[in-house]
Formats: structure tokens, C-alpha cells, sequence
């Protein structure tokens, strides 16, 4: 199974396009130790010809482009593409925009939670994503299933799961309470397998917290990509760029007693890559000391094109 | 007055993700004559600081990324943009879907046509552009106003007139006839001007037809850029790409007695720019005949990063 980044920004991208910040601007100015980056998608391939799409980014299109292996292949007609599915972990902009650049009349299977679904039924935009083309498929939480393209199955099968989380923002209800409606099947977490070879990996790049479901389901696993938005709750606030704490947008931080690195730290995940971070993030300075702390404690921070083979 | 071509190819971009025609292919491979193309999108600029957008493609993160002008000010703020205002000549996915990527809570105004602000307030997803951050101001074809931003005015103003062409592929009723509905407002070309300097320019991605109100608007302009999809009508066809005529898809071709290339040569306009231009035209071949053909009618074809003074 090869996995490859094709985004590891939060929502937003690197640098952010109204963000002055000291790491958008950094980057922008092509200052050494900050890596441009794209909003968080992975794609996955059991052999090496149909591939699978975790999440579709603003970006998907400069992402393809960037991404030789996703191109479309020489002889197979003039218009094909080896993307056989895409699956959805959420309703959030970032997760699901690019869904609009993948129109074109090309066939893939698109698989969400019923709730993402819903969403997308209701912005007849997404119609442009015809229904004889790209077949709707809802995930049911706890139930894996083979990924299957148009020409059949992908040798990948996924299993979603229910994770602590928010409803996308432009379907929160202010009126709903301190949760905002967000109703389970909002965020899902993913396993994917290699159903020949036995492998598997978990991709979580939303996350509010981890509960004890998730600590059994995720201890002793080979590879996590997790939640890598922020280092700490209160970073955007306290860097001038938001009101919203992480916990307020649905994202647990990575420091502190509640945070991600300590409750990893003895469930024996032998393979723990941070994603979806966000510009305010200061793992994203190479040199910091908070990349020194996430490096040391055994985790990795994503960057576009990072290709992992399990 | 300054004009930056953000983007210069039509929908889906040149090369289009899912395209294995000859041109896509070709710039696939980085053969020399042919450029890559973002999808289309005009920045323009009275004072040098406040820049309205004439579209909002899905590529436009990466096209404010290649376009300095358009990054954050240094001394303005940690949340900041030049960015004063957009405005949308239809509804189309390639004019309007990097408005989800214009979200984090920056004010900027949005104008378009009532039909078009319909469309976008039937799709919550749309919502990510927070009403009190993004006004969304309605055109009324025939009558100029100036282009305010958050801080004021722009020094620009900008006029709406009707153009014939094609509802939204996502808004088409199938059950309407062989118009699907298309109603007055669903596409219209914007003349711009600065305010101070008396100069204006024409911007009309989107053209069925050449009607005698376009002909004598457009009479003896001193800038243009136009509809230049397709070469000929049926190019999609021919090249198996697609089973749509440009009539079809709301667009004149170019060559013929029926193209744009016959309806302008009488017409005294000085300066004439293609823009919008499909992957499966020969005009994006720089040594093909076609472009030879263009060229020596006095065309230019739009490039991105190309920069216009007026």
C-alpha cells in the first residue's frame, strides 16, 4: 500500500491567503524552514494503478497536477483518470470543495456518512457531479466495506468510525447550543486496508478529543495520520488571527495535559504522522522548539508529497 | 489602470485533471509551445492598492499565491487583503467555486447578477462567507456603480449588461426546452472603468452570440478580453472528448462565418484579448495554424500573469 500527501495544511492552506502572521509570511517570502503547503488530502494505492482519495482539498487540482501517479494514463482513452473513489471525513470546505474540480464526466465512487451526504444533497452545486457518473455511496460507521471503483474493487477496503468532533461551519445552528447541532457521523475518523496484504492505517485529521473508543481502536496501530491543527488551544487567539480556541472549531491541540502528544504517548502507535496543521502551528517552523518537542516525542509533521509505503 | 490575467483557461483548467488529449498531454509533459493555464479570472487595480477580482476560479489560491499584488500587506493588520471586491459574470463552478476559498472571516464585497446570488443563497455551503463580512451587492444590467470595497471605493466602476448565453450546468432544467431554463441575468459581460482617468475596458468570458446591443456596445472599445473556449464549434466532439457543441455549452467559437474572429473585424475594437480558453482549442499550440490564424486577425490569446495597462 503507498500513501501519498497530497496536502498537509489545515483549512486555509500555507501560507494563508489573508494571513499576515509571522508563518504565512515567512513562508511566502520563501524564508529557509517553512515548507509550502496545500489543504490535507491524502491518496492511497494498493496497486499502484486505482487510487483512492482521502478527502478532496480546494487545491485537488494543483495537487494532481503536482502528482505524476494521479495523472491519466497514456492508453487508456482520451479522457480517463486513475482516481477510482473518493471518501469523506467531513462536510468542512476543506475536506469537501474539491469535489467541484472533479467534474468532467468522469466516473469515481464518492463515499461519505450519510449526515456529509445530506450536506452535499442539499448545494445542488455538487450536481455537477452527476449522479450516473459518480455513484453516492453512505459509510456506515463500524462496518468496513471494499473500495470499488467504476472498473470494480480497488484491493483497499475502509472501515469509518465516529469521532469527537463539529458540524461543518456553514451548517452550524447558533440557535442548537454549545455544540452547534453537530449530531454524530459529523466527523469520522478512517481505517484503511490492503485487503491482500493485510495492512492498515488510520487517517483522523479532525479530531475534539480522544475517548476511550478511540484509544482501543487506535493502541498498538502501524501508521496514524492525526489531527496536527494546532500545538496549542488558544494559539490563534493569542496570535491576533481568530477568536476560536481548537476546541471551539473541533480540534484537539498537540501540547499540554489534554493534548495529543500525551495521550499517544502509551498507546504503542508505532507509526504517528501529525496533519491538517494550521498556519499558525509552530511545528510548521523546522527549527522551532515546538517541532523539536513533537520530533522527539516520535511524531512526524506532514508535508505535500510525503509518500509512505506499508 | 492595471489588468492581471489570473487565470486564462476555461473550466477545468489547462491541463484538465481527467484529460488525455493531445493538448493536455502535451503540457503534461512540459513539451515547449504550450503553457499551463489556471481557470479564468481577471485582478484589476485603479491605485495599485485595492484590487477587484472579475470571477473567483477554484484555482485561486494558487492564483493569489503567483500574484504578489494580492498578498496581505505588511503594515496592515495580521489579518489583511487587497482584495476589495469580487464580481461574478454567471454562476458557472469555474467563476464562482474560489469563493469557498475567499473564507476566514475577511470583508470584501460580492457583486453579480440577482439571478446569480440566487444560486449562490440555494447552497449553504456559500455561507462559509459570512453576511456581515461579505456583502453581496446585486447588479442591475445597464447601470454603472462604483466598486466599493470595505474601506470605500476602489476608483473603479463597473457596468453589467446582459450577454446571451447558458444557465449554470448545475442549474439547468432539463424539462425547460433547449434553452434549460436560461433566463436573463444567467450570463452578462462587465465593462470596467477608472474612475479618474476616464478609461475602460471590456471583460466577456461567456458569449453565445454576437447580438446587435453587443455589437454596438463593443463598437471601436479600446480593450477586450472575450469568450475563446473553442476554435470551432464542434472541436469537442471531433477530438472525442465530448458530445457537446460550444452552442450547447452557451459559447461562440472563433473561426468561421458564425465565430467571434468574422463578428469583430468590422467592429474597430483596438485591442482584442481571447480569454477562457478550453484545453481542446489549437490556439493553446503557440505554432499551430489556428493560433497563426488569431494572431493575424489582430487577437492576442491571454496567458496567465499577463499584465495589461490602460
Amino acid at each position: 500500500m503507498i500513501i501519498r500527501v497530497l496536502g498537509s495544511a489545515a483549512g486555509g492552506g500555507f501560507p494563508q491567503w489573508n494571513c499576515n502572521g509571522a508563518n504565512s509570511r515567512d513562508v511566502r517570502a520563501g524564508r529557509a524552514g517553512l515548507k509550502p503547503r496545500t489543504q490535507s488530502a491524502l491518496a492511497v494505492s494498493a496497486n499502484e494503478r486505482d487510487w483512492v482519495l482521502l478527502n478532496a482539498s480546494p487545491d485537488i487540482r494543483q495537487q494532481i497536477d503536482a502528482t505524476p501517479a494521479l495523472h491519466p494514463r497514456p492508453g487508456d482513452g482520451i479522457r480517463n483518470s486513475p482516481i477510482a473513489a473518493v471518501i469523506l471525513t467531513n462536510g468542512d470546505v476543506d475536506h469537501v470543495a474539491g469535489l467541484l474540480s472533479l467534474r468532467e464526466g468522469q466516473p469515481f465512487t464518492l463515499y461519505a456518512s450519510s449526515r456529509v451526504l445530506q450536506a452535499l444533497a442539499a448545494n445542488s452545486i455538487f450536481n455537477v457531479l452527476a449522479p450516473e457518473k459518480v455513484g453516492r455511496q453512505s459509510m456506515t460507521p463500524g462496518t468496513p466495506f471494499p473500495i470499488a471503483g467504476p472498473a470494480g474493487e480497488t484491493g483497499l477496503s475502509a472501515e469509518a468510525f465516529v469521532v469527537p468532533g463539529k458540524v461543518a461551519l456553514y451548517l452550524e445552528d447558533p440557535e442548537a447550543g454549545e455544540n452547534f447541532g453537530t449530531e454524530e457521523g459529523d466527523t469520522i475518523g478512517l481505517k484503511i486496508s490492503d485487503t491482500a496484504a493485510g495492512t492498515s492505517f488510520f487517517y483522523i485529521p479532525g479530531c475534539a478529543t480522544l475517548d476511550d473508543a478511540l484509544v482501543e481502536r487506535l493502541r498498538a496501530a502501524a501508521l496514524l495520520f492525526f489531527d496536527g491543527t494546532l500545538y496549542t488551544n488558544d494559539e490563534m487567539i493569542a496570535q491576533g488571527l481568530s477568536a476560536k480556541t481548537g476546541q471551539r472549531m473541533g480540534h484537539m491541540n498537540m501540547s499540554g495535559a489534554d493534548g495529543s502528544l500525551a495521550a499517544f504517548e502509551a498507546l504503542g502507535v508505532q507509526r504517528r504522522i501529525y496533519i491538517h496543521i494550521n498556519n499558525s502551528n509552530p511545528v510548521l517552523r523546522e527549527t522551532s522548539p515546538e517541532r523539536g518537542v513533537v520530533e522527539g516525542a516520535g511524531w512526524e509533521v506532514a508535508y505535500d508529497g510525503m509518500e509512505v509505503r506499508l
